[in-house]
């Protein structure tokens, strides 16, 4: 007798949802969240190429779905009663590789640091393997009103076990 | 016995490809194609909804998935001995609701109409089968001067039978 | 005898300065208003070429100076007692031509009907006269909540001489 | 006696293009380049300030307008008998404080030091004189088959005086 992936009563639809999440909100392995990005005709410039700030943009992607999986959303944090938000103070990327249209890339995101107000994430863009960009960003968090606020301890609770 | 979904010789990682590939490039139903698009920081304005312009780049993101569905890709069209692109000469949207951040949602894309060098194709954006926006595109295959030119007969063979 | 543009008290940097909000703010000619718009990197894609919604971006550069000549800023109309900003219904393109990286473009906008809520918008994208793409765009005034609203009456009375 | 700034047969399209350009192209203060960027709705996110990437397209326009300032355009360039490029290989940015939608910024770019195939370029975003973000970016020349090359002995005769 089979088992099933999903139980007979759960439509299609659901099954396919399910799956389309995994896909969308990326995965972790170990400390690092992975997710799939495809290169569109948008992030592409006159050279044939992806523009360089296509690259900051997937980075963001992947801090998003990193927070995501440990159920932080912009705008719940923005909703809470003590409003934050993250900030982006510093960006280092070093650019290795191009990518190109019809790509299918992947963001690694490890959260490495967190002090006071402050966190340091490192990422990584790779294609199948081999790195296209390298970023070290730090992010502060902060309030409603943008001063820098230390991080809310039930936030750091839950980020600190998935340090690297 | 169980069946497992794949084989317990495709390691591990395949099986997640295969999954991502089902989401990154989306699905047919009947003759509609299905893309899923999660909202970023990126795509959003200050109004705290999705900039309009987003729609644009999310619609065209359904079309090229659209097109990979059937196996045309943009860099391998370009590539062929009679080089070919689409270029769209119309996009006519109404925005009915507006997104926000983090909302997932579902680019549907239907071939309409061929004629000599001319597409038509409908398009849908909703989140949970709800319309967000509506755009009606017309494309024209050109070549790589950019002058209008019939489409290939076997580019013409292949999207025909997706018609609506 | 002449008389010079600018009196010899202003300081250089005042001067540069009017120079540049000109240039920034475009010009109104007639009915319409014009604002000059540089192509860079980021405005095109991998076929060499504008990305077609690139174009949507400039033409909403266009409305926003449109409305700055008249006084009516975003951030302004978001702030006042009965906060009102202005959502795009309806956005109807025809692309014409081609636009290449380091081109300087126009962006022409005319005001063309006000009813009630909605407002109806033509415009134009040129390179030294000739036609790149063409708009017609309908917006509605609404709330800070996102509810239609009856454009307010000073805002009628504001741009209602505009009209074309 | 003054002399006017345009002689008196100079038509008037011709005296606001000219400046238009001058707006456009930016201008040269030593050996700073300072181009003037207006902040749209399609900066911003939904935090309500400008999308950290955004700042990343303006540095890329102050560098653009800095090679066009003595001579180098990127199609020209790509279009030479020995094609070449610039890619970003490195970008470390750091933001310090916030811009907001109807802003008038100024990039200032200068270039540091050249060796080899490999540019050093500092540059900075201001708002009236304070600081938004630094950048410090590593540019190299490449083919258009994408392999680094030295500079062309001309190009590199255009840049050396400009060195701050």
């Amino acid at each position: 007798m089979t088992t099933p992936e999903t139980p007979a009563s759960v439509p299609a639809q659901a099954r396919i949802d399910t799956r389309d999440r995994e896909t969308l909100d990326g995965r972790r392995v170990g400390h690092e969240h992975r997710l799939r990005v495809r290169v569109y005709y948008e992030d592409t410039d006159f050279t044939g190429l992806v523009y360089h700030a296509s690259y900051v943009r997937f980075f963001e992607r992947g801090r998003t779905e990193f927070l995501r999986s440990v159920g932080l959303e912009h705008a719940k944090l923005l909703a809470r009663a003590d409003p934050c938000a993250f900030a982006v103070t510093r960006l280092d990327v070093r650019f290795q590789r191009s990518a190109r249209i019809d790509d299918v890339l992947e963001v690694a995101t490890a959260w490495r640091e967190m002090k006071g107000a402050r966190m340091l994430i490192s990422q990584r863009i790779e294609r199948h393997g081999e790195a296209i960009a390298m970023a070290e960003v730090e992010v502060v968090c902060i309030t409603d009103k943008g001063t820098a606020r230390r991080l809310p301890a039930d936030l750091a609770a839950t980020l600190r076990p998935l340090l690297e």
